[in-house]
């Protein structure tokens, strides 16, 4: 299948190459060239000028972008991905934008004759260069079938759920479980290590029952080695938050421990640990704590 | 080996039981006979009429009672079991009380020569009907050694975390990391149910990457079909989460998010929800989305 990728960042670049792997024909656009769109090229990629020029040549194109703004730039701008493409393209987003705007470009793509889903992906930059990411979709279903051999590229599942904009909502959901799973293993690791447990011993224990997550195993380590460098950022979970917290809001959704750990992430911001990963959210606490001696 | 056990409540009944499977001779006492008892006796325990007179007769005492009162005066009181019990004795209580009691109780306990383990479990009555209890175990090494056999035929993992009172310190950490991970699945579950998702698809879709708890897969289903039966409850939770409230203000430590899940609870219980199972906590949000209807 001829497919193209526009964003080659932390996610895209990868992503790329996965599709390349898995015999794909693969078609670039980045704003922003450099070592990762050469390394790309270099693994039989073809880098061209626009997005619009990169509909034009393909069956199928795939956006992995920062956030709403650039989606809708990259889809419905003057060289956008509806200028080049024909009636008969499949557009996939794969970015975590708002669901609302992912139904708006959906509406807009369909007069176009062009097929747009949202695909947001959970798993992370690991996920993203293993090809083992989790990916929600929503939109039409004749396109979820259309783009299944891009999924099997690049994850291990793809979830179909629903309508334009479902697969955004998913995202949303994920990353207020996720977030606010981690501050529990946040407050636990705290409590844990100011009563003097083991590091591992208390992991092991808690994780064989009702509170074992993913987070525990994989971040609670992480937190008690002082490791915090990025998974995933804690800039990027915090415009996720902001997307979920509006979301809710429209739904008339109260989300007051996602709220919370918003506020608690904001205060890692305002210390200068914006680009740290989400395990860092254990500072806040600590902060918390210190301020409380005081 | 010759087990007594005190308290043959919702936990106590069932592992009494699996302590006569194991091939144990099994001396217990309750302050309120009934049924449970008399089903404890018929599967072969024999019934005395003291923590007193159950400690005089065995080689350990495993004492499984609701709060930290009621150990200790079944521990300490005038026909408690240290009353009963001779130089050598095992005293393993399996309750989830304040680590600070359990601190107090292993050194008057060890005056008397008494080996005085805090041990409190998780995996609910049905980790005490089948024999596979986490078992989180505080005090002596010797004493842990000693109890393995008794923790063998109740649990699949006992971990020995220090000395008096780190099990139960380690129990409290095991809520505050339970207890905010349910809140995180409630906020998820009541957003992804106004916003029209699939109850099953986004469960899975969530379930297969960095969000992805026991709680999600347990209790997602629960509150999406409206199953408030207790396998845990509200009012339980609550005791537990005064206790690790209080044990982490003590500590020095700020716990914001178990706080808050606490008062969402206390909302559950002012509507007359204490004895639900603690999936309810996705009432307490639905009120609050109600209120803001208003």
């Amino acid at each position: 299948m001829r497919v193209g990728v526009v964003g080659l960042g932390i996610m895209g670049a990868p992503m790329a190459r996965n599709l390349l792997r898995a015999g794909h024909r693969v078609v670039v656009h980045t704003r922003t060239p450099g070592p990762r769109l050469d390394a790309v090229v270099a693994a039989g990629a073809t880098a061209v000028g626009s997005p619009g020029d990169v509909a034009a040549a393909v069956e199928a194109v795939v956006t992995v972008l920062p956030d709403s703004p650039d989606v809708e730039r990259v889809v419905t701008g003057p060289e956008g991905v509806l200028a080049g493409g024909r009636p008969g393209l499949l557009a996939v987003d794969m970015s975590t934008i708002a669901p609302a705007v992912a139904r708006r470009l959906a509406g807009v793509a369909a007069e176009r004759g062009v097929t747009f889903l949202d695909a947001p992906v959970s798993g992370g930059e690991q996920g993203a260069v293993a090809g083992t990411l989790s990916i929600m979709v929503g939109g039409d279903a004749e396109g979820f079938r259309r783009a299944a051999p891009i999924f099997a590229a690049l994850g291990t599942q793809a979830v179909h759920l629903g309508g334009p904009g479902q697969g955004q909502m998913t995202k949303l959901v994920n990353q207020v479980v996720g977030a606010v799973t981690l501050a529990a293993v946040a407050e636990g690791t705290l409590l844990a290590r100011r009563a003097g447990l083991d590091p591992e011993a208390w992991v092991r224990a808690v994780g064989a029952g009702a509170a074992a997550s993913w987070m525990l195993t994989e971040q609670a380590p992480r937190m008690q080695r002082r490791d915090f460098t990025p998974g995933f950022m804690v800039r990027l979970q915090q415009k996720d938050l902001r997307l979920a917290l509006h979301a809710a809001r429209e739904l008339g959704v109260p989300l007051p421990a996602t709220a919370l750990v918003h506020e608690l992430f904001a205060a890692v911001e305002a210390a200068g640990g914006g680009a740290l990963g989400t395990q860092a959210l254990l500072t806040a606490l600590e902060r918390l704590a210190a301020a409380g001696d005081a």
